[in-house]
C-alpha cells in the first residue's frame, strides 16, 4: 500500500534540509508518495496565508508530513498542524552524538510533551485596559492518553538505550499549580502504576537545575505542553544545540515530523546547512509508519557520517548539505 | 532607627543556616531589632497551619524578613509571605563563584521574576470530572512596575560586573502567549524605551537552549513568574547548584530574603549546612535596608571565605555551619 508523504519544505533551510531528507527517504525504495505543500513567511507574502487551507487538508488527509520549519509566522503554522494530524504527543529525543561537541556528552533523553492543552489551548482575552488572561487546560483524558502512549513507549524499549524500560520521570509544577498540574500528574502516575510502569515525579524548576547537573539520571520525561517545550529546548543546549535534533507529532493514523530548529536565515540559500536534524526527523517518520528496520538503518548511516563523515560548518567543517546527503545516502 | 528583621528558620537546614546569617548581620553592629517567627511543616505539624496568622502579620508589619526554607508546605508559606511582603520583583541572581565546581563559570546573569501573577495567580477551577483549567492574568502596572525597577536596577549599574549598564533581555513565549505574554513583553519594552535603557527579547524556549550554550551573552533577565522560577533554576544548575544562592522578594517598603535551596532534609540537623546561600541573602537585605556598604563587605568576605577559607561537604571540605560562619565573620 501505497503512503501518502505531505512535504513542506517552509522557510529557510526548511528548503534545503526538506529535499535532503525526501532524497534519503526515496534512496529505501519504499512505496511512498510524495505531496508537495506550501506554508511559512514566503506563502503568507506571496498569498495571505501562512497556512493554506489546503496545505491543511492535505496534511490532515496524508499518512505523515515531513515539515521543514517557519520563520516569523512558526506559530500559526505548526500549531494548526499539529491539530490537523490530531496529535496527542510531541516526541522529543535529545542525545549527543559521538565526536560532536556538546555541553553534557552523557545527555540521552527523550521527552514525551502533551500536545494538545496547557497554555497552547489559546483561550486568552482582554479584560481590561490592564489586564489579560489566558485560560489553561487541563484534562485527565489528554494526561491518560498521553501516559499510556508513554507506557507503551517505555515497555517495548523505545526510551533511550542507556535506560531501556526504566519507567519514566513526570517533569510538573503542581505545588502551585495545583488543580491543573495536580490532575496532569496525577493521571500519569495513576496510568503508569495500572500499567505497571515506575513513574518518578520533579518540580519542573527543580528538574531544569538537575538535568545540567547531572543529565544521566534521566531518561523518558512526561511533561505539559509549555513544560515539554522549554525543558527540551533546554536539553538541547546540553547536546550542543538544536542543530541535530528531530521531533515527531504523534497522532492516531497520521504524524507530522519535523526537525526543532528553525529557518537559520543567517545561511539560508547557500547549500552549506545541516540535514541532520531533518533526516532523523524522517527516520522518525519511517519507525511511525512501521518501517522499523529502515528507521534504524537511516540512524545508523547518521551516525556514522556524524562520527567519521563530511561536516557541515555548524560541526566545524567545511561541507554542503547535498555531500553530507550524499554520504548518508551512501552508508544506506 | 532600629530596623525591624523578622526571622523564619522554617525547616531543615533553614534551622542553621538562617542562624549563621543572623550571627553574620549581628557582627555588624547596626540597629537591627530581631524578631523570631514560625513557619513551615514542623510549624503545621505542631500548629495545624504551615503559616500561622502571626507570622503573616509580623512580616507583613517588618522593615524586612529573613526566611530559610520550607519542606512540603513551601509553597503554603513562600507564596503568602510575598504577598505580606507586598512584592513585585522576585531578584535572583546566578553567578559562579571563583574556586567553585561550575558548568559554565562564565554565568554571571541577574533574574528580574514578576512576582505577584502569571500562573501564580491561583484561579483554579475543577469545571467537570475530565477537565480543570487555570486562569493565568498580566496587567499593564504589574509589567510595567516589574520594568520600572528592572531599568533602575540596570542604571544604578547593579547587574552583574561584566555587564554594567547594559540593559536588559526580555524573556517570553508571547509567539504562544500572544494576548498575556504580549501584553508583558510589549508593557516592558515600552518602558524600557521611555527610560532608554536597551531591552531586547527572547523567547524563553530559545533562551533555555541558548543559556547552557552561552550565558556570557545575558546579563539581566526580566521575564513572567513561571519563566522566571524555571529560568533561574537553569541558572542554578550551570553554576554548580542551588546551593550558593540568595534572592530576594522586593517590596515597596518591605522585603523577603531566602536562600534559594530547600530543607536539604539528607544533611539536616547535623551542622554541616553550607549557610553562604543563607549569608549572601542577608547581604542582600542590607542593601534593600539602605546599607549598601555593609552588604558589600559581607559579600566580599563570602567571596574571600568561598575562594580560600573552610568549605562544607557540599563543596569538597569538611568545615560546619558554625566554622563556615566564623570565618566569614572573621574577614569582616
Ligand atoms: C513555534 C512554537 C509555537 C513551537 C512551540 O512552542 O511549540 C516551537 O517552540 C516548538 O517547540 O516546536
Ligand atoms: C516553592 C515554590 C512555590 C517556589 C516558586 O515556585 O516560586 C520556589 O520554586 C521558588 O522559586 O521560590
Amino acid at each position: 500500500m501505497t503512503d501518502e508523504i505531505v512535504v513542506i519544505e517552509g522557510d529557510g533551510i526548511g528548503r534545503e534540509v526538506v529535499p535532503a531528507a525526501v532524497d534519503v527517504l526515496e534512496s529505501l525504495d519504499l512505496d511512498f508518495e510524495f505531496v508537495a505543500a506550501e506554508a511559512g513567511d514566503a506563502t503568507r507574502d506571496a498569498t495571505g496565508e501562512a497556512l493554506p487551507d489546503e496545505t491543511y487538508d492535505l496534511v490532515a488527509d496524508a499518512d505523515a508530513t515531513l515539515f521543514g520549519a517557519a520563520g516569523e509566522t512558526a506559530a500559526d503554522v505548526i500549531l494548526p498542524l499539529r491539530e490537523a494530524v490530531d496529535s496527542f504527543v510531541n516526541v522529543r529525543p535529545a542525545k549527543a552524538f559521538p565526536g560532536v561537541d556538546a555541553l553534557r556528552p552523557e545527555t540521552d533523553v527523550v521527552f514525551l510533551r502533551e500536545n494538545t492543552e496547557g497554555v497552547y489551548s489559546g483561550h486568552e482575552d482582554r479584560l481590561s485596559e490592564d489586564l489579560s488572561t489566558l485560560t489553561r487546560v487541563v484534562t485527565s483524558s489528554a494526561s491518560r492518553e498521553l501516559a499510556e502512549y508513554a507506557c507503551d513507549f517505555v515497555k517495548e524499549g523505545r526510551g533511550p538505550a542507556g535506560n531501556p524500560d526504566e519507567g519514566f520521570t513526570i517533569a510538573h509544577k503542581a505545588n502551585v499549580m495545583r488543580e491543573t498540574d495536580g490532575r496532569f500528574r496525577d493521571e500519569v502516575a495513576a496510568v503508569a502504576d495500572e500499567r505497571d510502569v515506575e513513574a518518578d515525579e520533579e518540580l519542573m524548576d527543580a528538574f531544569a537545575t538537575k538535568l545540567p547537573l547531572d543529565p544521566g539520571q534521566y531518561g523518558v520525561i512526561v511533561c505539559p505542553n509549555l513544560a515539554g517545550d522549554v525543558l527540551s529546548d533546554l536539553a538541547a543546549g546540553l547536546v550542543g544545540g538544536l542543530g541535530l535534533l528531530p521531533s515527531a507529532n504523534v497522532g492516531h493514523d497520521n504524524g507530522l515530523f519535523e526537525p526543532v530548529h528553525g529557518t537559520a536565515p543567517d545561511i539560508a540559500g547557500e547549500g552549506v546547512a545541516n540535514p541532520t536534524a531533518a533526516v532523523l526527523s524522517a527516520a522518525m517518520l519511517l519507525e511511525y509508519l512501521g518501517h522499523v528496520e529502515e528507521g534504524q538503518r537511516v540512524r545508523d548511516a547518521v551516525e556514522g557520517v556524524l562520527s567519521d563523515g563530511p561536516r557541515t560548518g555548524d560541526l566545524g567543517g567545511s561541507a554542503t548539505t547535498d555531500e553530507v546527503t550524499a554520504a548518508i545516502a551512501d552508508r544506506l
